[in-house]
């Protein structure tokens, strides 16, 4: 048996002397090694095998119970776990939704700026994506109305809490406008609230967490969720809400007949996570840890980048920068940021077409900043040598 | 937090006094709940918050390398770890395989009888479904290269060892020539392996592996694996067999690169469980205990039903039965069966659209009974249940 091989995160910029700030996973000191190994310890303690069985198809019943439990622990509303499936994460959740509600060459609409690896799954399932118009509280619902006139969509894929890359939270007055315009065209909104549950602008560590955008229209949308930005990626455990028709048509697809619900085996370690109150405690924790990261890069920024345009973040993983003059993807910048030894996730990186004629070129002076995987000093640091690679690219 | 909710497998099946012979799933006793829980300790005892990241798209190459180790142990040849790719399971694996490899309206060839869920798969991904004639040692070389002269295919589904649900294992010769067909047409297989590691026919409990087709053709051939028949289904851990080229597809897929490698944390813990020569060990005693079933059932079907006609197995879950005059998908033999207590998978379920005129008509005779769930005295007890309904029927 050879070597450890690198994990997805440490192939890119574990390099020594380079602060990553285009990484989008959470720092290894943010992954709670313990409180899963003792979760995993009581799960596994009374060698029952029917954690080895084939699962329901729509996940354990107790697991779902447990998951509804914590939202509404979390301050996140009630939800019915009747409304639940469980997923092996986000990621897949979008994949089977795409197989399943979706056909190749649908029109998907997108905000402006997106995540960009659900634009990469949209490409893979041969969908023609458009972007729809914002502004600083995300989607406008009259260019959704605009878009939606000019021809049928199958569905609107948005992030509404804590958005990747912009951070933008769409408040619920905007929320319900754009479920009104979707509800009206009979538009399916897949709404991606991975990091519903990470806000930080509360100082008693509790957070606000915003609406669900499923429990807002629970007829027209699917909420993809996941314990990925909240407890570990690796676990590959996620949840669907939505409406019961929808679940039926997942559970009742090929792929869950046949290898039964997905992740039983994690299922069960997240469901002890969840009932012995060590996830909540842990997202407490987390909450702290990613306001004070938020601070040291924020702060960082406005001293040593005063020209740089952001707006603070309240919750999420990310800050959405502008540099006046900076085209973060063109060969100058790159160069200057590589010799400087910082990298960034350049703004055209999250840019699908867009529905008018500004081709997302607004948005291209924009790059992603992750403020959750590197410790304080470390993205203070960053900032830094994100001044000094700016202050060469002004000369 | 409600009941324990009856597994996917307990809500068909577990009422009392039915025997069901129609569930495919492996019996609890053979699911090694203490392996689990101690390779599950050793996995964690570290507390490496690395198992807990996003995991490499391919899999994390420890385990790829344990993977292929175990299948050198076993006895089923040498396998480069560079063509391993590990997934959430088979079914997974072949839901990717149909979403990056093939489009709605494809034509996908398969065995006259084949797994039902495969097909409820090709139903979600809109593909044109055919069956190529065969015999007793599997799909006719010649019947595929008709085929194929009649139209283009995008993809050869087959089960290649103790197939689901015939038993059929193709003999190497067979192998060869179908392999060679599909080579001429540059046809892409995908061959389904998962019993490929169950035969029992060798005393010595080792049994003997039929060659991997991945592995006699390997660049036309996507082998699909799991640990689902030989470990445990409920961790959702399989691979994929396969060229380079195809496994990059996978690999810098939109759903892979968003959710990293698949199972991170259950890849773990059956990489503890092959290092550790727990899994080897088991294999070893699951082949017994499959033996065992197989000659009860076998054994009681033979005295108590000298007409029904039925090859032994020498590995994987099943018997293909034919009961001359029955139809057990029938109003009648239902009613039957169910007076009787137990329950057959009908073969019309295993049946897709035939190239030639036969319509599947052939194997609307044939039930499937599955010797992996119950205890030997279980499995006689429904033999004889089957033989009173079939007495029924006669009369």
């Amino acid at each position: 048996v050879g070597e450890r091989v690198p994990s997805i995160s440490t192939q890119h910029g574990r390099d020594a002397g380079i602060v990553d700030l285009a990484r989008g996973d959470p720092g290894r000191d943010l992954l709670p090694a313990a409180l899963v190994r003792e979760a995993a310890e009581r799960a596994t303690a009374a060698c029952d095998p029917d954690l080895l069985q084939y699962g329901h198809e729509a996940g354990d019943a107790n697991l779902r119970a447990a998951i509804a439990a914590l939202l509404e622990r979390e301050g996140a509303g009630t939800c019915d776990p009747e409304r639940l499936f469980v997923t092996a994460g986000a990621s897949l959740a979008l994949h089977l939704v795409l197989t399943l509600f979706v056909e190749p060459g649908d029109r998907v609409l997108v905000d402006a700026a997106t995540y960009h690896l659900a634009l990469a799954q949209f490409r893979d399932h041969r969908l023609w994506v458009e972007a729809v118009p914002g502004d600083a509280g995300g989607m406008h619902p009259a260019a959704l109305e605009d878009a939606l006139r000019a021809g049928p969509a199958a569905l609107l894929y948005l992030v509404p809490a804590f958005a990747n890359p912009t951070g933008v939270t769409l408040a619920p007055e905007r929320q319900r406008e754009l479920v009104a315009v979707a509800e009206r065209h009979g538009l399916r909104i897949v709404a991606d609230e991975v990091y519903r549950l990470t806000g930080f602008s509360d100082p008693s560590s509790h957070g606000t967490v915003p609406p669900s955008l499923a429990a807002v229209s629970e007829g027209h949308v699917l909420g993809l969720n996941s314990v990925s930005k909240i407890l570990s990626p690796g676990l590959r455990l996620g949840w669907i809400e939505g409406p019961g028709r929808d679940l039926e048509r997942l559970t009742g697809s090929g792929v869950l007949r046949s290898g039964g619900g997905m992740n039983p085996f994690t299922g069960a370690v997240v469901r002890e996570a969840i009932e012995s109150g060590a996830l909540s405690l842990h997202i407490a924790r987390l909450r702290g840890q990613l306001r004070e990261r938020h601070e040291a890069l924020a702060g960082a920024l406005r001293s040593e980048l005063p020209e740089a345009d952001f707006a603070t973040a309240s919750g999420g993983y990310f800050l959405w920068l502008r540099l006046p003059g900076v085209d973060p993807a063109g060969e100058r910048a790159r160069a200057a940021l590589r010799r400087h030894g910082v990298r960034v996730a350049p703004g055209a990186l999250f840019a699908a077409a867009s529905t008018d004629d500004t081709g997302g070129g607004g948005e291209r002076e924009r790059m992603r900043l992750c403020f959750a995987h590197h410790h304080p000093a470390a993205l203070r640091d960053g900032a830094a040598r994100l001044a000094a690679a700016a202050a060469e690219l002004r000369r």
